[in-house]
């Protein structure tokens, strides 16, 4: 049994928008991830989505407002909620998500699960 | 709907072993610890157990060996398997926990749940 290395594992990949799976918890992937640019307008039905931003900014829009977020700073979209994350530049991002879950909220559009 | 920044949760109290609440996902309490010295034995036999250090450095004890976390490191505990957090200085460590976890894996002896 041994740490993850946030830092160590962002190193390895620099597409943006493409998750990589580092870990697990109590039926949860732990995932990391690179955004820069605007992703899709989404929502979870079944999930919240976690969002801990590593470093750089990011902002996640929702149908009311925005999110304004940088190193150290939370944002949990709860279950149902239409968001659009967004970041002008690259930001490093740990998600949490139950296992399986479509980061677009719909399995044909989702990026491919991968394990790191 | 706001940003949770860890930085800034974690200036308002200053004890040790002490995790506040800071947030939800999913059934799970988001807490924010300060640690040093010494915890104790225990598990949790229902949840694994999720370390992050923010900053500063931590060991979590295993019956088999130890684990080194520094900044931007995870740990998960297992469910059911014993380990004891100890910490040589301050460090500052964001957990999950189902909610309603005690700290030390039994009600009797828990921290309070404290929510900021």
């Amino acid at each position: 049994m041994k740490a993850i290395n946030l830092a160590d594992k962002l190193s390895t990949f620099a597409e943006h928008w493409q998750p990589r799976v580092v870990g697990q918890f109590n039926g949860h992937d732990l995932l990391v991830v690179k955004v820069k640019g605007e992703f899709v307008w989404h929502k979870h039905e079944d999930t919240d989505d976690f969002f801990l931003v590593l470093s750089g900014r990011m902002s996640i829009r929702l149908r009311d407002g925005v999110v304004m977020l940088g190193p150290g700073e939370i944002f949990v979209v709860p279950k149902g909620v239409e968001h659009c994350p967004v970041a002008e530049d690259e930001a490093h991002v740990l998600l949490i998500e139950p296992q399986g879950t479509p980061n677009t909220g719909n399995a044909a559009t989702a990026a491919a699960r991968r394990v790191i």
